[in-house]
């Protein structure tokens, strides 16, 4: 680690004041620490959605020391681990799913620990806030240098908890996808990309005209596009999202609430 | 202070631009500050919750001087002041209850001062935005090591206008009490802890069955748990927060949502 | 530029992510900038509001390289701009008109570019996410200190796209002006100030009596006043803002809210 670590930092805190106090716990430790805030408003609990975005945001940051809290578990039996990346980031967090997505972007799980080291964790630990007491501290003194092997004994890296990865499946000239994710502007990500969308449906030019069969069988027509601004505004485009991946947005409008997309909502997408 | 002082601050300004206006003039002046923002979505004109927020956040961070600025009053004749604590900090807002709990968290206040230096107030200052003008450069001239005497002339500590405390009261076989702060979670926040709870009720173990009673009369059963994943999902629990005091929440929900509380109001807690 | 480039950061990408990426891609590049997020909750696609935010607060910032993305025509054939200001600051954004009336307040521009050195752009560049495969890299390049002159072609100043500016015009006892911006408060910030107010209605001391006619006819009396406090709970005020423009405002309460205002609705202000 340099003189200033890269602390990447992702809670359902919320803006209130939580996530600064364990900012303040990391700087209390690692001073010069140069912590990235990438999203404390995840929705609350959403373990989903906090894998999604740290694994969509980490790899785009410098090498460093991540902690991740979507945690309803906390306090009770589910583990508190430590992986280090392929990429040499470690990643911090409850074993709930949270941060193994992202593990996978940053060149895969090289080593996992449990969280075990008692010097590294604030003397009084409450049963409530974990991201304060043991998350925060422990990152930090990973930031300043501490050796890894410190956190805590090692674990068999198959028994961290994976969340079910949402998949792209070709059924005919149909290809049946869900939400991964939607985004602040209501973009509806989805998992697959062009090549899943290809093997279904044959090549797609830009322009193409598709039709997105929504859970009980509203179909919707789509334009499969580069960009926002290649339709009308108020028009549906399906393109390929910044990191690869299909996506639905309405040009200056919001594809999710257009739709009545969530989550997890099954999707599938034909010609017309 | 080092060369890389830190900075709390929490205002009731929003997200959109005022806050780092203030970073800005803060950073003109303290050029390598380590600002960490608490919190800037304060309920509007609400100073006892950013007196909250203050005094829960400003103990995990870093010897500092902190900025609070949640100020209905701004530009009429109620003061800024600069308070310096037992723990070395200096509060730095307006004289109007907002930044006292947090000074007694952090030592007590050992000196207050009325701001008056002009050499540390911008040239022209506005009626209506003294978290710019007055507020953020006089905290970054003293973060640079200026002298604290300079601020201005030292105010009577017992002068300071002081909110009422919420306290949580025995009243025979049940504790009075209020909610404190309502957090993003909805997990409300109440006066009192455990040793408050056992000199009313007696001895609470863990699986102690409780209620909560509403204003109105409503009762509510709550169990008296460690952590939320302690009760069945959409249970309600009390518990004693990562701050010591009593709260109450459901596992995965929003507790003030389903009882209906709002900061101030009162419940009473008893057994089942 | 120093060893701690300031960097200002303002989007329309909300709280998820989307700015994390970006401020990831910069402190890749300059990896002890110190990035101010000015505001990333933008309304969508509102370039307007952007740019009032920015106009507004980068004077206060120290001279830096900013940038600003609210950029609904992202991967078609707008101009990626830079902007070279009197006071030394550079600006980079879309060229829609987001960037303009901040370099105005930054002395003006002195050179403007266009961005075109592939050396300094992501490998990769998506169709819809230059913040981070453009803009953030150009920008963290130029705070590193290289020179300007590399970004791109000069560009003619006058072919930069501006958006048409809101005006207070005096039509005989009536001062006609617009919206320029609703803040978090719901202050509901004016075209003109205070010597525009006087052309039209003649001198204005505190305390007089004036009226808001809106859209429609409607009429709502407001007293001229330096800040909220010194008008009762709930009455309206009209002020000088902390920029020097006219504003309305409601003590403790949300005037847009109660006056149902927008950015560029039309308001008349009278003499009752």
């Amino acid at each position: 680690m340099t003189d200033r670590p890269v602390m990447g930092f992702l809670t359902d805190f919320g803006l209130d004041g939580a996530a600064a106090t364990c900012r303040g716990v990391m700087l209390s430790i690692a001073r010069d620490a140069q912590i990235v805030d990438i999203c404390h408003t995840v929705a609350k609990y959403a373990i989903a959605d906090g894998a999604y975005l740290l694994a969509a945001s980490l790899p785009w940051l410098p090498v460093g020391v991540h902690v991740g809290v979507v945690d309803p578990g906390v306090g009770t039996e589910r583990r508190p681990v430590a992986i280090l990346t392929g990429r040499g980031d470690v990643l911090i967090g409850p074993d709930n799913g949270l941060v193994l997505p992202a593990a996978d972007r940053l060149g895969g799980v090289v080593t996992a620990r449990l969280i075990a080291n008692p010097a590294w964790q604030l003397p009084l630990t409450s049963a409530t806030f974990h991201g304060r007491d043991i998350f925060s501290p422990v990152a930090a003194h990973l930031a300043l240098g501490a050796p890894f092997a410190e956190v805590g004994p090692e674990l068999d890296a198959t028994s961290l908890i994976r969340l079910e990865p949402a998949r792209a499946v070709v059924a005919g000239e149909v290809l049946a996808t869900s939400v991964t994710y939607v985004d602040s502007f209501g973009n509806v990500r989805l998992a697959g990309g062009h090549a899943d969308l290809e093997a279904a449906l044959g090549p797609a030019l830009p322009g193409a005209e598709l039709a997105v069969e929504l859970d009980g069988g509203r179909l919707e027509p789509v334009t499969w596009q580069r960009t926002f601004g290649e339709v009308a505004l108020g028009a549906h485009l399906l393109y390929e999202d910044s990191a690869g991946n299909l996506a639905i947005a309405v040009a200056n409008g919001n594809a999710a609430a257009t739709l009545g997309l969530e989550p997890a909502d099954r999707v599938r997408i034909r010609r017309r």
